[in-house]
């Protein structure tokens, strides 16, 4: 049995997230989907938000499992979950950049493969630090993000 | 039940190409290994020739197969075998711009995904191009080619 | 006045093309749009079966004109024609470099400006090579080719 | 009538700004040179010390008119001058994918175009942030600078 | 007589700024090597405590010497030492943009030349950053540094 | 003793040679400068006629020496004549890659060094294929190459 193991921060998530999500899902028996809790950054939603948020819209994926976990590295998060390979997105050189030396130390440390998925063209410049941006200066995103987390993003710029 | 494709001249098979498959052979419940026929590209060795060194050095994978795929496009190849994702393996950023137009015009196509692996760095300048040059100044290429491949080089330069 | 020159083989034209010449035509009060003669590489189709074609296909853009120009230096071309800037599409750091170059020698010898105009994302793969590749195969290219193109090519592929 | 729209910090304008003020003023019948007030970073000139070298400094080019733009989004400030296109500089593949986010985001918003010319060879390694760190330790800016700035810079530095 | 210089934080040594060292240590009559002390950032290991370790590892290298050098220009401290070429490691595109502004500067500055080495392909993903951040997680960091450096990352944890 | 060899086509010498032999010429108490004879490629001038011009152009370098090299591998060159290191001028990104691959394989097979100049900016665009193309166009090369090779050209170009 494959299983995957897919981490980001999802702060928010995003159409390209979920784009990679649903296109990993039919690689793997098992995808986990994992919310990584940073210490160092003040996420603008809790990682409770963040993950009532994911199970509402991957709640179609039968074989997609959310999960939130403590500031640890991703590969003893993957190796307690007996994960096969770990999934990330690449766009352009300077992703591939950062992965590959991610994917040095992962695999020097643990043995642990990782695949990359190419982000789809027309999604590829979606981000969530952008994305926060847009929304705080009053700019639709719904472009850019599933209407339940434009819905999330509103409320919390109100709360502001 | 995931099936893999990863297709290549392996004219000849470098070490590379080996640890690219042997990686592959763990994503997927079969891996498919495609010794492509470029009619434009003279080979050192003839297809046969390849398939054999292939099926020898990939003997203890029970999950690999190899195959010879006439010129065909390879989502072609592809969806005849019901193939679930194309492996691919990049090493820099030149690599990530030719396979991202691929990756594109196969998915427009057929729907195929692509599954990139970062080749291993210390392989990761390997290419049968270099190994045959080299080879025919005969120098050395065992630390770069398995010695079935290394024998069968050798034997094709004293021919010629 | 300001006026454009976009060059390229148009060999054949694709929708990527169409949409530079749409964009760039409306940043030039004139914009030129020259199909080159290279003299090297035997085209599919010939100079004036392309110019038929853009001149059908951009009918409708006032302030376009398509010229065919011999094999000369494309400032020469532009300096004949008053040209105040080419106009280049880029899609990565490959053609970035190259057109570095260009435009360093175009700059050098001429003084004469070009301006980047960045491939739109879902266009951006989309090149006449492939095209070409894969209407040979018989793939139907009408995601990426004007109609008009794809019955062009399927005429030539069927002569042949 | 075009109108092109040239933002940036200015924090000193150096000659790489000089450079693609001159040539973009050649491409549009009215440029406008937007100072950036970033409210995050504290800037080592105020806005209107800026505004006033940048008024000095392009006071022989007729068709370049200076404006300082409060924090906002930069297509707002774009819709509201009626902008043909964003004018934008870039040296190397970093640049390339940043401008490129940034132009996706840009068309996405409100359609607007950008414009990239290329730095010019030998002023393309001049910036704002190593500029300002070099007159610091002393080093004689002149080479990359204006003198008008170059005094500017001596006297904030004289004031510390 | 050629010298070298060969700057770097330091913090802490790694077995690729022990390869670079190596193989500098073979261009070069003499060979500085010189610990920057940065003020901006705090450094986990003191500028002492990386001397010494540097003393220690480097001893046999007969004509390599470690210097620390305060906070000034690295061309400054060039200068005084009558350096022939600045050393610096590249890994990637990344680095390579980054060091041809410095090339750039220091070359303009003073005329000084610097010597560019490719970092050892099984060696190019180990950094200072990492290596602590892995330490601090409890990782065995013996693959990536000397068991001299490993020793006195591990002194300094257990102290915190 | 450090010795260093540079090697290329030569065909023709430029400006952008000449400034990284004048450099190399300070690193080394001896550069070899050797002219490789490509079979495949017919080259526009002689291996005598190149070497001549880079020994008129050089008889200032007292440390510079200029051979002609048969076709073999560049390593088997450098070890007959004690290098220690051979010299490669890189641009960007796409010469870092085919560089990176370079020095693997030399250094894997003989131990021996490369050491990188990065390009001086208004000179890296500089190339001997563009140079002859635009000299066969009749433009005046003299901006990026020596008189004694614009005179070279001319009168080869006569001849055809």
């Amino acid at each position: 049995m494959t299983i995957g193991l897919y981490t980001g921060t999802f702060d928010p998530m995003t159409k390209g997230h979920l784009d990679i999500i649903q296109r990993a899902s039919q690689l793997f028996e098992t995808l986990y989907v994992g919310i990584f809790q940073n210490d160092h950054k003040q996420p603008l939603l809790t990682s409770q938000e963040r993950k009532a948020l994911l199970e509402t819209l991957l709640a179609t994926f039968d074989n997609v499992e959310v999960i939130v976990h403590e500031a640890d590295l991703t590969v003893n998060v993957a190796k307690k979950l007996g994960v096969t390979a770990l999934v990330r997105s690449v766009r352009n050189a300077q992703d591939l950049a950062y992965e590959s030396e991610m994917v040095y130390f992962n695999r020097q440390m643990t043995g642990i493969e990782t695949v990359l998925l190419l982000a789809t063209p027309d999604l590829q410049y979606i981000n969530s630090t952008r994305i926060k941006e847009l929304a705080q200066f009053g700019v639709d995103v719904s472009r850019w993000v599933p209407d339940l987390v434009k819905a999330a993003l509103e409320k919390k710029f109100e709360q502001k």
